[in-house]
Parts: structure tokens; C-alpha cells; sequence
């Protein structure tokens, strides 16, 4: 199958690597030539086109560009005439771009999709193999989408080695705003707070331990596409944010009053994650 | 060298493990039995014995207890008559510690350390071999400490593969706030945050990916062991949370307003702590 490709960071560089393992001919565009010229180094993609070029060539295109882009882009795409191509997206936030994207006469041809997968680096030299193998693809308002195109979709997602499920966008975004987008605030806010403190960063090279470098890891993400991100799930990750600030406001009173009864009481609660954790590690899939 | 383990559990059963297969004699003791049954049955020690037994048989004797009992259990094996045992601890706080004991007659025969190495693990079954290799060692007040004492805990610390460093002890738990206890006190809080909001766990399962596993994982971590850190640390790390609330509020505002510059420019500062943990991975010692 031909393949676009818009956009050749980390996600759709990824998916392009993978892709062009398989068979598949692989077409790029993205808006910085810079990333255009490495991915053909890299050989991530075996050409690069302008995006009605592209579009008008393929039968899929991801779009795996930062998510306030990303509704005006799939938009774009879909204005192109005489084409039956199918239309991916690949943005971590789903609910406003869906809705940008609905009233489109040609709605049917876009599928609204979230690959739950990452690492912290970003641009075409961060994209590897296997970035999807195992891990589990959201596919939002599946029934605005025509078969063909839904079916070109999870075949291309199950290529990557994904399991599809599917989900309201507006769910979507709540449950990306506590299981994701919260804990890179988190580890901003970590880096943020140890850097201030610690003057001159060498302490922190003496001093900390993997336990630091685990929870503070994802503070090297992207601020293109992590502030993209916020600020389209603001509602949500307010909220969350909200909670989160009051579990630590509340331990923080516990650790001042030196209360090691209430301290114990609320990291216990906190163990819990554990069951979660071991279930994430044997890949239980339980659908709601 | 015949010696004694004070605390069977992840830290003591570790450093057991390992001086053990170098050809050290180790002998244990653990207030609860059960504890000590298991290390027995995993063959962390050759046999346990009573405290006052065992600090009389041993060369050098590690204390490896929760914080809040660590300075306590020192005197106590100071106390003890006719011997000329090195005592060394391995608390995660040394100042409120080495104050305790700094009066004690014997005080020369202590020697305050902190080995920077730990998982989220705990008890006897969660000791593992090369728990401390390549890893930091921090010695403090060592001007307290006679020559054989001091030479025996380096000694037997640089056996267990870590490198050891000089620190004062209140300069040493204003760095642990930041670089160690912070990260615990930020995962406990986003694990409660989240189980809060995902009622049923199930949505966790589904949609977390290794971002929030690795931002998460040290909430696994022991309720005594933790509480009792922070309680003991309370005045460094309330600073700490109080720099990092305040940068989660900051963050929350820029979220709140949809301010994609000011996140980009806040998320920036906080890609900073890449070549901090560059200089970690490559194990960069940078000296003070």
C-alpha cells in the first residue's frame, strides 16, 4: 500500500519505520524541511511530496503532527478533490479535533485515532521500530467513519502490532488528562523545583538516584507538543491537576505535623497502584 | 570478616547478598521473626542471633532500619561492653541520626552512611545482588569516626561496588528533599490522584502507557520506610513541596489561560534536567 506520512517526528516517523519494514511504500511531508531532508537520510520515507501531491497519491495518510494543528490539517487533507483517501490521526487529545472535523462533508473518510505509545525524544531521529508493538490504539466516533476507511485503519494499527479499542473522545481526553498528560506535568514541575534548588546541577549528578531519573523522565518531552497538548485538554487536566495538588497539599500537612500514622495510612492507599501496575506489566486487557 | 545485619530487608538483605558471595560470614538480626526465617530460608545470612550476640561476634555491623529507629538501635549497639565493633547505618537521613549519637562515648566507632541505591521493593525476598554496584556512598561527620572504623565502612562499601563521598549531614537531607524524597512524595500523590478519579481501575489498565509507569513506580514503595523518612526530614522536604506546589500552580495557570508560550517556555526550562540525567547515565562525578 502507498502511505503518507504527515508530519515526521517521533510518532510518525515510527510508524513510517515500521511501515516500510513491512512492504509498504512510504510518502513524507512535514512543514520543517529540516525534518523533510533527515527522514530521507534516515530512510524513514522514499520520498517527500506537498501535501495535495501526497494525499492525492496514497490510500492512507496519518497525521501525527502537535494536536492544535491537527484538526486544521485533517481538514485541509480532506478538502482535496477526487480522492478516496483515508485520513489517520494520531493526536493525544481527540474531543476538539473530532468536533473540528465533523461537520466535513467527507467526515467518513477520517478515523480518529490515539496510539498509546512514546518516549520522551521527539523529532525523525527519535523514531524506532516496534514504538506500537504491543501497545493499545483509541479509535474515537468509529461510526462517523465509513467501513473501508475504519477497516484500512485497524488493519494498519494491527500492522503496528496494536490492539484497537474503542472510546468516546470527550472520555478519551479525561482519561488522558490522570493517565498521562498529569504525570508530565508532574515531572516538569519536579525538574523545575530540584533545578531552582540546586544551583549548580552538580549535586543533583552526585546525589540522585534511578528513582529520581524514573519519576522526573518524562521532564525531557517536547514543549511544542506537550504544550499543544495542555492547553487542548485544559478543562480536564485542570480538574486533575486540582486533585493532584490536594493529595499533596494533604501530605504535606501529614509530613509537617510529623504524623508517620497518617503518612502510613495515605501511602498505603498509594500502594495500590501496584495492581495496576502488574496488570499494565502482563498486558490484562479488561474492557469496560 | 564475620559480619552483622541489623534488618533483613531490601537495603541490609542486599548488602548481605553480596558480602556474602564475596566470602564474608553474615549474621542477622530482625525484630520481626519472619523476617528473619526468610533470609535464612534465602540464605541472606548463616544464621541470627540476638543483638547483643551478634554485635559482640561481629567485626562491623550495618543498621539498615527504618529512619525513626535507626539513631535508637545505634545506642543501643554502642552501649553494648568490651567490644570494638564498627557500627555503620544506612538511614536515608543522617542529621537528626548522627545528632543522637553524637554524645555518645563510643560515638568513634559509628560511622554515618548513605548508600544512594534502593528500588521500590521491600522485606528479605526483594535483596538482590549488585543492589549498590556503581552507585553512590554518603559518609558523614566522618571526622567522628576513628581511622579503623572509617577504613573498615569504606572498605566494605567500595566491596559492595560503591564509591564513596564526604557530607555534611544537613546539607546531605536539604539535597535528599529534592533529588529523592520529593520524587516519592510526587508518585504517592499522583497514584492516589488517579486511583481517585478511576474508580473501577479498569480505564488505568486500559490506557496507561510507560510514561505514567515510570512517573508512578516509586509509589509503590514501603509505608514504614517512607513515613518515617519523611517524618524525620519533615523541615527540608515541606521547603521542597512548597517549591514544587508552587510550580504546579504556575503550570496550572499557563494550562488554565491556554498560554502555549508561557508552557513552552516553562516546559524548556525543565528539559534542563536532560543533561543532568545525561551526566547521571554516564556516571559523571562531578565533585564540590
Amino acid at each position: 500500500m502507498k502511505i503518507g506520512i504527515v508530519g515526521l517526528g517521533l510518532i510518525g516517523g515510527s510508524i513510517a519505520k515500521d511501515l516500510k519494514d513491512i512492504g509498504h511504500e512510504i510518502i513524507g511531508f512535514d512543514r520543517n524541511k529540516d525534518h523533510e531532508n533527515k527522514a530521507l537520510e534516515l530512510d524513514l520515507v522514499s520520498e517527500c511530496l506537498s501535501l495535495e501531491n501526497l494525499v492525492q497519491q496514497c490510500e492512507a495518510v496519518f497525521v501525527s503532527i502537535p494536536v492544535g494543528h491537527t484538526g486544521d490539517t485533517i481538514i485541509e487533507l480532506l478538502n482535496i478533490k477526487g480522492i478516496n483517501t483515508t485520513i489517520i490521526d494520531t493526536a493525544s487529545t481527540k474531543k476538539s479535533i473530532c468536533e473540528k472535523v465533523n461537520k466535513h462533508p467527507q467526515r467518513h473518510r477520517y478515523v480518529a485515532c490515539h496510539p498509546l505509545a512514546g518516549t520522551e525524544f521527539s523529532g525523525p531521529t527519535a523514531a524506532i521500530n516496534n514504538l506500537y508493538k504491543g501497545k493499545k490504539n483509541i479509535i474515537c466516533e468509529e461510526h462517523l467513519s465509513d467501513e473501508p476507511s475504519l477497516d484500512r485503519a485497524i488493519d494498519l494499527m494491527s500492522q503496528l502490532g496494536m490492539q484497537n479499542i474503542f472510546m468516546d473522545p470527550n472520555q478519551h481526553d479525561k482519561h488522558m488528562a490522570y493517565v498521562s498528560h498529569l504525570s508530565h506535568v508532574s515531572a516538569f514541575a519536579l525538574s523545575t523545583a530540584v533545578l531552582n534548588i540546586e544551583e549548580d546541577q552538580k549535586q543533583i549528578f552526585n546525589l540522585a538516584s534511578t528513582g529520581f531519573e524514573s519519576t522526573v523522565r518524562l521532564a525531557k518531552s517536547s514543549p511544542q507538543t506537550w504544550s499543544s497538548i495542555f492547553a487542548d485538554n485544559s478543562d480536564h487536566l485542570v480538574t486533575a491537576l486540582d486533585s493532584y495538588i490536594l493529595q499533596l497539599q494533604e501530605l504535606k500537612t501529614a509530613i509537617q505535623d510529623k504524623n508517620e500514622d497518617a503518612l502510613k495510612t495515605k501511602i498505603k492507599a498509594s500502594n495500590e497502584i501496584k495492581r495496576v501496575l502488574t496488570g499494565m506489566k502482563h498486558n490484562v486487557v479488561r474492557l469496560s
